[in-house]
């Protein structure tokens, strides 16, 4: 365990930091390649150099959703990974991400009857889980289900700031807002806690899983499913952000979609 | 321009230099976010990091198509777009592209009835023209069709090797090959040259843009109704790689998607 640091005096700090970099305005300095030695300090630096190539390269492919299937993050990868989820650049992703979903929703002809939504996911989304993943390894450990139901229970997950920003913006131009999230039907209370404290105070839906749906069945046929009662239901999906490919893909997909920075776990 | 080398000579430079990193087997020193100055040497370091931080934002932003529609490459990028393109890590991300894209190829059960395929898209998947890129500024100068068109037919585009490797692997497998490309069909007679000459000796299809789809015109439906045309004629599409999403989103996709990496140009 890197982290020594109580969990929940550890959620608290994250906390603090996440809001004070919202409204952070000089840039910090971006992650070097040479730092990514935590994971294992016994290397060289040129080995530490081609492995952090090489886990920069496994990101991608995450990213772009040729790797699929996996269960946990490469061992050697772990540095990396929590260097990353700290790092300037995760931010300025989210950033990209968050900036370039807004001024597609700018640029929309909105009819403004009501009906045009946008989805998005909520774990890793709208709120983050890294008080969880720091706790547990960034994905290099075991999905730890007991520990993870708590994490949830407790409703103290933050917002990713940049998402924030964007959901504020969509209801300024009238844009309402479906959670569509894998998260179970017994878990919604915490989950409009935990919404309502990060910020995240109206919506038009909110979409759990239910709990017929165990870990091991796929979230897609779920959330596409999802996607088409509301096309069904006479909303339009203008938008749909979420950070796993499983968010995104399967029709209907919604008219955008938008990929938020996550290499510290996959579904399918 | 950066580079004074005359064309000829730098395609043949480039030609030797990428066929011997085939067959080189001790791992390069990666990027460095501190090399990345070359576009503005006047800006100080630390803006310099910035700007590295942000333009590999905007390329994750590219490459996991939240960014779209877009004609050239920030110019603040074109220092860090050329670096990554003679980087490792390019290569290293191309590698992982297509071992990602072998490993599912070998995991199949194949029928082995001939009607299983593979589309492979050409321009900066099986072929690459980082020496036209090159030469024009790695996409931050305007698209010289007249050029390009020159490049074409010189046929002399050398192999992505990564992607040259993938698809001997698939050949041995007894999946066949398709080519469906952005080229028109006017330049067929030196795009099979240039294929054969960069090591693709056999395919099933070539098929080439019909003449009256202009430069303006999207490509996504060319695309998608070729890969219908296959289901239609009864082949199985089993795998869809290409360097822009264009070759892989719109139905039929095909079972599976790779992408390759490409931040000097976007294809709609």
């Amino acid at each position: 365990m890197a982290l020594r640091i109580p969990r929940g005096v550890f959620a608290s700090l994250l906390v603090v930091l996440l809001v004070s970099l919202v409204h952070a305005t000089s840039a910090r300095e971006p992650p070097r390649l040479e730092m990514v030695t935590s994971a294992a300090p016994g290397l060289t630096v040129s080995r530490a150099r081609a492995a952090a190539a090489s886990c920069a390269s496994w990101r991608l492919g995450v990213e772009t959703n040729n790797i699929r299937g996996w269960y946990s993050i490469p061992a050697e990868c772990r540095g990396y990974v929590s260097d990353y989820m700290f790092s300037d650049q995760f931010r300025q992703d989210c950033a990209v991400a968050a900036r370039e979903a807004a001024a597609y929703a700018e640029g929309l002809e909105l009819a403004g009857d009501g009906r045009e939504v946008w989805v998005f996911d909520i774990d890793d989304t709208v709120l983050t889980n890294l008080p969880y993943y720091a706790d547990t390894g960034f994905g290099a450990e075991p999905y730890n289900a007991t520990y993870f139901d708590e994490y949830v229970a407790n409703a103290t997950a933050p917002p990713l700031p940049e998402v924030l920003e964007l959901y504020e913006k969509l209801l300024a131009l009238g844009i309402k807002v479906v959670f569509i999230t894998g998260r179970h039907d017994y878990q919604r209370e915490p989950t409009v806690k935990n919404l309502r404290s990060a910020g995240y105070h109206t919506w038009e839906k909110l979409v759990l899983k239910p709990s017929s749906l165990t870990l091991g069945s796929s979230v897609l046929p779920y959330k596409s499913g999802e996607r088409q009662k509301l096309v069904d239901a006479g909303y339009r999906i203008v938008g749909n952000m979420g950070d796993q490919w499983s968010d995104l893909v399967g029709a209907p997909e919604g008219d955008r979609t938008f990929k938020v920075p996550d290499p510290m776990y996959y579904v399918g």
